[in-house]
């Protein structure tokens, strides 16, 4: 399966004073381009959670190589690292014109509408499956 | 019954390229007032969110006259301007150093957890009678 | 000259926990649908900037009729309805599958580096006559 | 030095419709509280950046032990981790009534006003020593 990697440009209420993005904004894009990548395989997150699976973050990892500033047009692919049925890792890459401006990862539990986590083999074994499947690659 | 303005200090992630607060900020400011207001005045949000209630924007203005930076330490204060049972209307005024930097009002409804609109006399009459003498000044 | 409106799918880090979009964040759409609409009338706002010419706000209104919230696919168009020279006043409406959710405005003043307000006609004669047209329709 | 940990309650705005504080908004914790540090140890960004010194991140990570909600109160706790004249790491630690929310870290860079990095050694030799000296504990 092929996926295409996120495009975005950045907004001007994304810069700080140091005429940068601000560094906390790459956690949003990551988020953004991980709902993308969960719609291209099939995994819409907003469906996900009318089933009640909501997805929320362990924990979130960003290096910063290089300033995106306002109005940089960008990508961010997303790698997806790792899937145990209990946790996801998904890996980011931010790329402008061809140079790595960001790279970094977040890891994922799933939980109930009660935050209550689950394992996904036995409450949601087809999507057990199709997510094992794609991150098999 | 003398209500205390809010006192805050401008964050770093506040700023944008201009060197100066975003303007969207504001808002946020306006929010973070009314919600120690309200608290102030005995209906704090999150238990009247848990009663059932929830105070939406209807419309919000601001109107910038100063510009905030990083590191400012500016209060806004909170006057409760009109309140029909249906909406209420609340003004703020920000200050720094004596200098007014930005003034606006923010009007909210009432709703239920399913976003349907409530008349707070037939709903919730206590509330209705607190709200009423604190706007009645 | 015909001005596309700017299409946008709402971000889940947009969303509170009321479950909608934030209303602060309609002012972010607002600025993105400007940057947009006056890179479509040839003043890239980067370029602007890059000249010395900051076009900060002076106002901000927004009425909120129908809820956003994550995922849904909206466009914002932008209708020029003032320049003076120095102030110049934009409105915006923002539509989810042909229902109007937000409406609002801005109000924008033209300063150089330092925030000092200039007088375009003066200033910038060519960029003033360019506005001028685009808001005559 | 006795630091006091940095205090703040969680903000309407910074929930998702998770019900939850947005992850991202704890790299913003994280910033407020160590900009809140460095004021404590006399070295208040602002008047670094007035010197001419912007200190960036190099990365930043987070782990989500616990969630916070609207209206919560906190305490971020910043350790000074490793400083090494090019780079200085700082530790944070969330915690809400006795229970630790969250834990992280980040490492800037020390750049000029062109984002050029610099050796503080050489630069700004008394700012070197003084960082070196709350860093060693």
């Amino acid at each position: 399966m092929k996926i295409e990697p996120y495009v975005r440009r950045v907004n001007y209420y994304e810069t700080d004073q140091m005429g940068i993005v601000h560094h906390s904004n790459y956690l949003r894009y990551f988020e953004e381009a991980r709902i993308d990548f969960m719609r291209q395989i099939q995994c819409n997150v907003l469906d996900l959670e009318r089933m009640g699976i909501i997805i929320p973050n362990v924990d979130a990892y960003a290096k910063y190589l290089r300033l995106l500033r306002f109005d940089d047009c960008f990508t961010v692919s997303v790698h997806p690292a790792s899937f145990t049925g209990v946790k996801m890792k998904l890996e980011y890459t931010v790329v402008r014109e061809s140079e790595i401006c960001c790279t970094g990862y977040t890891t994922h539990c799933f939980v109930n509408n009660e935050m209550k986590p689950m394992i996904l083999r036995h409450s949601f074994p087809e999507l057990f499956l199709q997510l094992k499947e794609v991150f098999a690659g």
